[in-house]
């Protein structure tokens, strides 16, 4: 018997107890043993909901119990739900949680406590919401080292850059339509500035390489700025605008950006759409692989954290072989200025540029390029030589 | 120290030895052990192999050495691939493989052995070659129950008709292009008539509803029909033409189907393209998920049968929550009969169809519609009804 503690019961934290009523016996024939919910901490109380009885206001109360031995984290935000989950693995329990924003700042600290432990913590649902992401990437590409990882990883965003390609609507409006449509938080910066993506992609960084990037550090540049314009061009070139977050190594050290890009119709994260998440691999064994799914939302998003109380609930020992994400010193991380990829530059007038171009157009009087790689060094010089003459510069993702 | 045995030294065998090698020092790191190929059994000698002084002929050797604790089958065909599989396991030995051919025909019983001596016996390498999906579908997706699995699982067919839809050619060139690039063999029946996909769908209806059907017994239909026109017209539609493997539940049945398929754009599968596959899962809680990759090819296909050999020397022991892939009876077995979905017909003049017409067009002379789901029984009267007025009806997948 797996008696289990729920923190936050929001939107994440009632579909993991709806995942876990609805298949409990599928769940338990798995596992071959029961499994209960036995507390529900939050601040509210719910007298309606079927959980209302479970749930209580005081954190000793689970931490002081020796009968709960698994610990769901769905609190968001990095206070208390940092504190708490060390203070669950310091008592032996093991912790799950679909918290990025904690995985991203804390992962180090929290892998370490828990291997101190001997128990386990866990984060699938942290990226690609229902995704299976990061049990794949340890597990099945476990023969393999890995090049780079990249991926759509917001998908409020996608949805917002979805819109704005099919109904030609600018950013303001395809962002007040997602608001409405409750895919946008009221306040939008965490999604739209690519933060959100940012403690993403330095969380599938650490499991790739190794060390984890501080997330407020890493280049992250949001879809703001993408105008109706940018979006014609694109598709008139052949690609797609995508809030691409990525990872790589450069000379041994460790790049991650998130960065608005043109895709390719040849590239498998040109048709993640809408809310879709996908996450690409490219690695020396297996080459490109995509897992592709709902990236957010209550079900999707609670699949996932089920997933990883199954796991504990199957193996409750501390794995030796999960990555320990130690966090990266300053000289094994790589500068942009070392990465190079190819743009797309709309200029105003045509104009000779002393770099090779792969493919032009002329959009609604606007002359529009697609270069070969350019250094982001070089690219500043490019900026300086082309002032006003450059109306957009956009990154390419091939 | 974990002491493994090739059995086959082909494609798969040699690329397996190749990945052991190449990436010793991180699969030894992740495993927290001493890794070893022991012996490699073949009927050839390989003297200018870096691996030929491993090379045996007498499998007994293997069988008999209390050293070897893992074998991995990479002979292809039945016999004697399981004949040699049943020995390893009932010695005590964990057997990975990369055979689907073994897997779809005797998984019941290789699975029961390994349950009765504490072993394992994993086939991740079986379907979808290198993409990780056996282990997700049990491991990541186990808070679901899911609803279908569906995919292009064979590549030689799905190049064939990427080259047909991007050059216009017709079977019989594409396939000649297909044999000269080394992507089909000198006979390609078990590509082109589906039944290497008849194979891999029963082994993941198998993991996805715990029975396993038989895969000479589904029905199963290639692509050597599919015309020029058929191409063309479905382009002009907005579908491409995919071989679609499919599983689903019908009241409690199971399908399982292998059939040529138009599929949308808004459908992820739509663009996997080439030699690529795709497997996706329709589940209750996830909804809609998708794993993308090279789903053949020397390394990609080890890269997995390398990942089955890492999960056994972590966890040795009998999983006891892995499906027991139980042979289906009779009467879990749904007809054909039972399933319904949307077709395209090509007529040879527009006639009033007692059916909802969702799209058509004209093309080149003929009246091309899109129907709403007709029942498969339905379909029968349909093709009397019409007679030689139909001269293509495609199944839709959407």
């Amino acid at each position: 018997m797996a008696k289990i503690a729920i923190l936050g019961f929001g939107v994440v934290g009632s579909g993991a107890a709806e995942v876990l009523t609805h298949n409990l016996e599928l769940i338990e024939k798995r596992i071959g043993q029961e499994l209960t919910i036995k507390y529900i901490l939050d601040l509210r109380d719910f007298p309606d909901s079927p959980f209302g009885h479970l749930v209580i206001h005081d954190f000793n109360t689970i931490v002081e119990d020796p009968e709960v031995s698994i610990v769901a984290e769905m609190m968001g935000g990095s206070h208390p739900a940092f504190e708490f989950s060390m203070a669950c693995l310091k008592a032996g329990k093991s912790v799950v949680t679909s918290n990025k924003e904690v995985v991203a700042n804390f992962g180090t600290e929290l892998l370490k406590t828990a291997k101190q432990m001997g128990v386990r913590y866990l984060f699938e649902a942290s990226v690609g919401g229902g995704i299976p992401v990061i049990r794949p990437i340890v597990n099945d590409l476990a023969a393999n080292s890995i090049r780079s990882v990249s991926g759509i990883l917001n998908g409020t965003t996608n949805y917002i850059l979805t819109q704005m390609e099919a109904s030609g609507a600018d950013f303001v409006d395809a962002l007040k339509d997602a608001q409405k449509k409750g895919y946008a938080e009221a306040d939008p910066t965490a999604d739209v500035e690519g933060i959100d993506a940012a403690r993403k992609i330095v969380i599938l960084a650490a499991l790739a390489f190794g060390k984890l990037l501080d997330p407020n550090k890493i280049y992250a540049e949001g879809i703001t700025k993408i105008s109706r314009s940018d979006m014609k061009i694109a598709r008139t070139l052949g690609y797609t605008v995508k809030l691409i977050a990525h990872s790589e190594k450069i000379d041994g050290k460790i790049l991650a950006m998130v960065t608005p890009r043109l895709v390719p119709a040849s590239n498998p994260l040109h048709s993640v759409s809408d809310v879709f998440n996908g996450v690409m691999l490219d690695t020396d064994m297996l080459g490109q692989a995509m897992f592709y799914g709902r990236g957010a939302g209550k079900l999707p998003t609670a699949s996932a954290v089920v997933a990883d109380i199954i796991d504990i609930a199957k193996s409750p020992e501390y794995d030796k072989s999960f990555p320990c994400l130690v966090t990266a010193e300053e000289d094994e991380i790589a500068s942009l200025s070392e990465y190079s990829c190819p743009w797309l530059f709309v200029l105003d007038e045509k104009t000779d540029l002393p770099v090779t171009i792969k493919k032009s157009a002329v959009v609604d009087g606007k002359y529009a390029v697609i270069t070969e790689n350019i250094l982001e060094t070089e690219m500043q010089a490019f900026r300086a030589t082309l002032g006003e003459n450059l109306i957009s510069a956009i990154r390419i993702f091939e």
